[in-house]
């Protein structure tokens, strides 16, 4: 049976997000740990898949991923966005009043500011992740203590509702990437993404550009972000969709690519997740 | 006497960043607020400029900041680049081995992960703000509390470093900028800052970043944000770099990218910030 790592404990949104990929049968492993340790577990052939959120529409990219997937040589198959939506989740017959102190993810607490500004008796503490949050506040007789996390680590913990959708912001999407060591060339694949450097001089990064124009590949994303130790320089994450037809055209368009780049990783081709489109966002 | 608006505490990383854009005698304003009531509270005329962090290098770009700008139409008149280093700053006469929770920044939190795995025991706090925490340290009686922040927080209110340098990253810069509601044309300017979107149709970005090329306008920045609401449309956040003799083709040029746009804001000429690169980032 396969097995597909995530961060978090269960009903992390790592975990909803690897559920997604899967309708036959796969152990799914959840660990509360670093990133970096997902990463070093896969490529240790602990596991056939891992599940990372690689963005998020309110903080961006998550670097930490993407360093990842370069240093243990990931590929993705796969992505995933899912609307993230924080509960605050309590013992059962806790009420909000009680609440003195409430566990989440660094990142969790932040997109809940409104909330904690109208509660400010209310202290934020941070913990790994927010299904450990919710399993931490489960485990103990506490009342007076609470987490912010999702409905299905709730569900899964015990736990009841206090206040629902206390995010700031309802436009807010994390992206995940299913990845593996593994390179797979699906040939219904409508999206690549890319990590690439160019040499820093004025038009360089236009030269690379204009491959994709000249081939009417479309640049979903494009984002600049320094190389660590070389000033100047500038790693570009891009993603391109094509019709599947183009595919062909699309890798060697690429290789093209490679000739204007000082540094070239095809991080994968991969379906395009339509969901993000129906819900109008 | 002139004003200058910053989020936090005095000693907060904004405070150092504001305090290196003037040698005469300003007025510093620091608030434990949101970044959005800086923002309103500088379209209020309550202050004649702002100093606002805008990206980090471990953290990518702040949106929060840019939508800042655009929402109360302000400008920028410098960036400086700050290294961001973080201390344990405790009571005098506590140890590290006393403490069990320590109060600061989510990011701060979040950028220590290190330090935290080191220390279990030690519960992790959420504050507005770096210095607020020290702050909130210093003014109890209690030593088993701890506050991570800069040096010049722990030297303001007189706390004792129990840690030095505990951040995960040494590469750990933030960028801020100066900021006002006027516009000031420098003439000594070379560098630019600048938001733009363009249509969802292939090439469409391909045809703004040729207005770069062609007039030899260095990017030293670009990143794609989605744009709310609106599928599959970005705004564009770019940093052009220029000798200062091509100011005047920098700003014909941005006129011919206006015609290659559909919303193009120039957010501001100004000086660049060379430390970054003396320091060798």
């Amino acid at each position: 049976m396969k097995r597909v790592l995530y961060q978090g404990a269960a009903g992390a949104f790592s975990h909803i997000a690897a559920r997604s990929f899967f309708d036959d049968d796969v152990t799914f492993d959840g660990r509360v740990v670093h990133f970096r340790q997902i990463g070093q577990a896969l490529a240790a052939g602990e596991a056939d898949y891992a599940v990372l959120p690689i963005e998020n529409t309110l903080a961006g990219s998550i670097y930490e991923n993407y360093d990842n997937l370069m240093e243990f040589d990931l590929h993705v198959h796969g992505e995933y966005i899912l609307r993230i939506e924080h509960q605050l989740l309590g013992k059962s017959g806790a009420t909000i009043e009680d609440i003195t102190k409430v566990y989440s993810h660094a990142k969790a607490l932040e997109q809940c500011e409104g909330f904690f500004d109208r509660h400010p008796q209310i202290e934020e503490v941070v913990t790994y992740d927010t299904a450990a949050a919710a399993k931490h506040v489960a485990d103990g007789q506490n009342k007076v203590i609470a987490a912010i996390a999702s409905r299905e680590a709730g569900e899964t913990y015990g736990l009841t509702i206090l206040a629902e959708n206390i995010e700031d912001d309802p436009q807010n999407w994390t992206r995940f990437f299913l990845v593996s060591t593994k390179s797979e060339l699906p040939n219904t694949a409508n999206k690549c993404s890319l990590i690439f450097s160019v040499s820093h001089k004025p038009g360089s990064l236009f030269e690379a550009m204009k491959v994709f124009a000249d081939n009417n590949l479309n640049m979903s994303k494009i984002e600049s972000r320094p190389i660590k130790g070389k000033p100047f320089e500038y790693y570009f994450y891009v993603d391109v969709e094509f019709d599947p037809a183009q595919y062909v055209q699309t890798k060697q368009a690429l290789v093209t690519l490679k000739a204007h780049t000082q540094h070239l990783r095809v991080l994968g081709y991969y379906n395009k997740h339509h969901s993000f489109n129906q819900t109008g966002k």
